[in-house]
């Protein structure tokens, strides 16, 4: 990997204004999606590069092409995470374009483990086109993870002041229960509590985590895994020190969460683990459609990701809203920020 | 049972405004709930009564109590569905409560059944309480369903322009995928298709089937039930007509539904039917939390409700909100309009 980084500014103790701009990574995602263009976007986007350094990851070829394309700016540094010599184009899925799109992760996230950057926003990737390219890929997430050799990522969604954490992510319904452990969740809550006092300002955060049977299960009515394992988890988590509540009822625990204006069940609370995927982010889509943010907390480095995908039908034409990565970049600039405050004071 | 009733106008033709005003019944709820509070709220609202006969049903002494302690005009017409002779408090649960509830649920439905009413709306009763009375009661739906001898009544909520039914109901989310069966499918897109279009005014309903597994199982990676199923249960239901597409990723399909003012992913469709309780409510109570109404079809009479519990500890103070009340009664009495004039049109 080439790269066309500047050295560093030094952090100077004072100095907080300089300390507070933050070199971001932004992969490319696969190059026929709509990963570029958003990304040259977020490039173009003043307020943006005002505060902070964005860096593009990926083929340089592949901005250079969108951006005269569609008439944006054309990006300044990009780190080249391999040129694999092929055409790609928009609306295209192919199996070069998904080897370049790993490329790019596995280029931010090393840069990003070597600290010689703070954060990394991923573009979307097409899961079908790495499976088609004989790579196994169950999602970003889990692919950082293996990367950075952790087991237990925590995927968490952040829509305007809703934060929803995911228990289980990518499986079948079906194998939902049974993945659900009083260990497993114990992991996640003291992950999430981590994330949102270190990184994303929530000084004793207030979690409630959801149920798994509707009704919170009704007494047992309705399932046992409420009694069993997850108010189990609850209390080892609260003799940890966080604030944790529930098992609340599914239906109602989303409206209003983090929204301490309002008088709605959720306004109680800073944040939601919600038990598996659909439960979680059914909520997070309808409250932030397009504006959500993907956040892996766990993983030893800070990554957000957009929450959509690479609409393949819509690349190209400079119709694809790049609002969630605008929203994906400021959320990781802030959690960098966050956390070099977090390293200054108990430094 | 002893009625108040008064002699029911004959309709004749022409007779439209005389027609359309309907006897819509409104069911007690638990005594020690916000249910006999909302109602009276609704027989309050001059808009509802001067379009509608609203009778209200269950104990007058509960009904006039409340309508005294809170300032709330007294109730005109009250059918006793018995009196039970106990003292209820607000705000407490009892047996004998959770009786005389049940006792105006199945007075409520008699009368709807013999066509002494056009539609019943029920206020919240107490599962609990009801099972400390000994009485084996899932929930109203399937209550009502034993009461009618009907084995698949479908349960539909109805927020705004989101409306969404229910594939299956109360049960552990671990018994969900065995509960699913292509031929059940296909009997909740029928009843579904056939109360959207003759009592929600909605010809030719286009109808999103919401996948179980999330990403829509992403083609057997997460999940076989969308391919063994599913799929079969959609063509089937197209081989009878109906507008059905799907399976869809429930993560999206909810954002937008039933608004073609919209671009989201749901704007293009009518209803949706979700595959368990969590996956439909969730949505549901987040686009109109307090504004919901629940609808159960396939009953032969028609029936809605509030979609709110008895909530013990606010009854009697005076601050339930009755939105959801006065939603479910507005629904009915549209709902009880619509059967009559397609009954009309046919005969």
């Amino acid at each position: 990997m080439t790269s066309s980084k500047r050295r560093r500014p030094t952090v100077v103790d004072g100095d907080e204004a300089e300390a507070d701009r933050k070199r971001i990574l932004i992969t490319m995602g696969d190059p026929g999606g709509i990963g570029p263009e958003v990304a040259l976007a977020a490039l173009a986007d003043r307020e943006l590069t005002g505060s902070h350094e964005l860096v593009l990851v990926g083929e340089r070829r592949v901005f250079d092409e969108c951006a005269a394309a569609l008439r944006l700016p054309q990006p300044g540094a990009v780190i080249e995470s391999g040129e694999r010599g092929a055409r790609y184009e928009p609306g295209r899925p192919s199996t070069e374009g998904a080897l370049a799109a790993l490329d790019a992760i596995e280029g931010a996230a090393s840069l990003c483990r070597s600290g010689d950057a703070d954060a990394m926003v991923t573009s979307p990737v097409s899961k079908a086109a790495i499976a088609a390219a004989g790579v196994e890929f169950t999602g970003h997430t889990e692919h950082l993870a293996k990367l950075a050799g952790v087991t237990t990522p925590l995927m968490l969604f952040v829509a305007g002041p809703m934060r929803v954490a995911l228990a289980t992510t990518h499986l079948a319904l079906r194998d939902v229960p049974a993945a659900i452990t009083s260990d497993g969740l114990v992991e996640c809550l003291l992950v999430l509590n981590d994330g949102l006092e270190r990184l994303l300002g929530l000084p004793g955060p207030r979690i409630a985590v959801v149920s798994l049977n509707p009704h919170a299960g009704e007494g047992g009515r309705f399932g046992s895994e409420e009694e069993r394992v997850i108010i189990p988890a609850i209390e080892s988590a609260r003799n940890e020190g966080i604030a944790v509540s529930g098992p609340h009822a599914a239906d109602t625990i989303f409206c209003g969460l983090g929204d301490a204006s309002c008088r709605l069940p959720g306004a109680a609370y800073d944040a939601a683990l919600a038990m598996y995927h659909d439960q979680g982010v059914i909520p997070v889509k309808l409250a932030g459609f397009g504006g959500a943010v993907n956040v892996t907390l766990g993983l030893g480095i800070i990554r957000t990701s957009v929450d959509h995908g690479t609409a393949f039908s819509l690349a190209g034409r400079g119709e694809a809203d790049a609002g969630s990565m605008k929203a994906a970049v400021r959320l990781a600039a802030s959690m960098a920020a966050r956390r070099s405050a977090s390293e200054r004071d108990s430094g």
